[in-house]
C-alpha cells in the first residue's frame, strides 16, 4: 500500500481563517495577504498585533475547536481506504497544541487511529510515497512525491504541483 | 551527518523504575520480572493491579518527572555533536504525555531542541541511519542499523544486536 503524508494546519485544520474570524470581530484594521507570501499569515496581521496573534496560537485550547477545510473528511475516508494514510503536524513549537491536535483529528476524522498521527519539530525524517503540505519546508527534503496545498502565504511558489482543494485531491489520488 | 533514532521510555525515561518504586511502596506483592517477556512491563505487576498501574501511566503529569536513564544526559550531549540527533516516542496512545514528555526532554536535555522531537504512534514512517529502542514492534520496520537497548521485558530476544546501557552506546558510536 503507498503511503501518503497529510499536513494538519492550513490543510485539512483552519487556523489562519479562524484568526481572521476572531480578530476582525475585534479590529477594524485589514489583513494584508500580499504580506503572508514567504510562508507565514501571520504577517499579514498588523505588526503592532503579531504578538497577540501568536499569544493566542500558543494558548491552550487554540488547536482543540479550529474549522475543518472542506471536503477533507470526505476525501481522506476514501484514501484512507487505498492508501497508509498518515497525519503529520510540525507542531512541537506549539507545545500547549499537542493534545489539542490529537483529539481534534479524532474527533473529526473517527476513522482515522492514534497510530497514524505524527507531531514532530521537523519532516526530514518522514518517508512516505506522497507528502501534501502548504510549506515547502516540509516538502524540500521529502523524498517522495510532493504536492503543494494552495494556501495565502504560498501563492507565488511555481516549483511544485499544487492541490487547491480536497476536490483536486481526490481527482489526483481516487 | 548521520541520523541517530532514540526512543524515549525504557531508553533515556524510567518509567518501568518509576512505576515498582512507588508500587512497591504501597503493596507488598512482588513484582514478577519473567511475565515482562513478551514487550510489556505492565504484565510484571499482579494482574489484579493491572488496571490500577495502566491507569498511573494514562494520568497527567505521569512522564513529567520520571527518572533519567544512567549516563544518557552526557551520552546523548556528544552524540548531539557528531550525529543528527531525533528523539522519537511513540507516544499517541497516551494523549496525557504529550506535552509532559515534550517538557521533560528539555529540562533533562537543555541541548536538545524541540526541531529533534518526535511523538508519533507508529514508527514506521521515522527514517534514518540508526535507531536504539527496547521494542522489537519498533524496530522491525527500521530502514537503517537496528540496535536493542536492553531492558526487563526484552531480554529473551535473540535477533537484534544489544546495547545494553548508556557506556555502550557511548563505546559504540563516539
Amino acid at each position: 500500500m503507498e503511503r501518503i503524508i497529510i499536513d494538519m494546519d492550513e490543510v485539512i485544520a483552519d487556523p489562519m481563517g479562524d484568526m481572521i474570524d476572531w480578530y476582525s470581530q475585534q479590529y477594524e484594521h485589514a489583513i494584508d495577504r500580499q504580506k503572508m507570501l514567504g510562508g507565514s499569515w501571520v504577517k499579514g496581521f498588523p505588526e503592532e498585533h503579531h504578538q497577540l496573534v501568536m499569544d493566542r496560537l500558543l494558548s491552550p485550547g487554540f488547536f482543540r475547536h479550529l474549522p475543518v477545510m472542506k471536503d477533507s473528511v470526505e476525501v481522506i475516508g476514501e484514501l484512507n481506504k487505498k492508501y497508509e494514510v498518515f497525519i503529520v503536524s510540525a507542531a512541537m513549537e506549539f507545545p500547549n497544541s499537542l493534545k489539542d491536535k490529537l483529539e481534534w483529528l479524532l474527533e473529526h476524522f473517527p476513522y482515522l487511529s492514534w497510530k497514524q498521527v505524527v507531531l514532530c519539530g521537523d519532516k526530514k525524517l518522514i518517508h512516505g510515497d506522497y507528502m501534501i503540505d502548504d510549506h515547502v519546508k516540509n516538502l524540500k527534503d521529502f523524498v517522495g512525491k510532493k504536492y503543494l496545498f494552495t494556501s495565502a502565504h504560498n501563492l507565488d511558489i511555481t516549483e511544485y504541483d499544487r492541490l487547491n482543494d480536497w476536490k483536486e485531491v481526490a481527482e489526483v489520488f481516487l
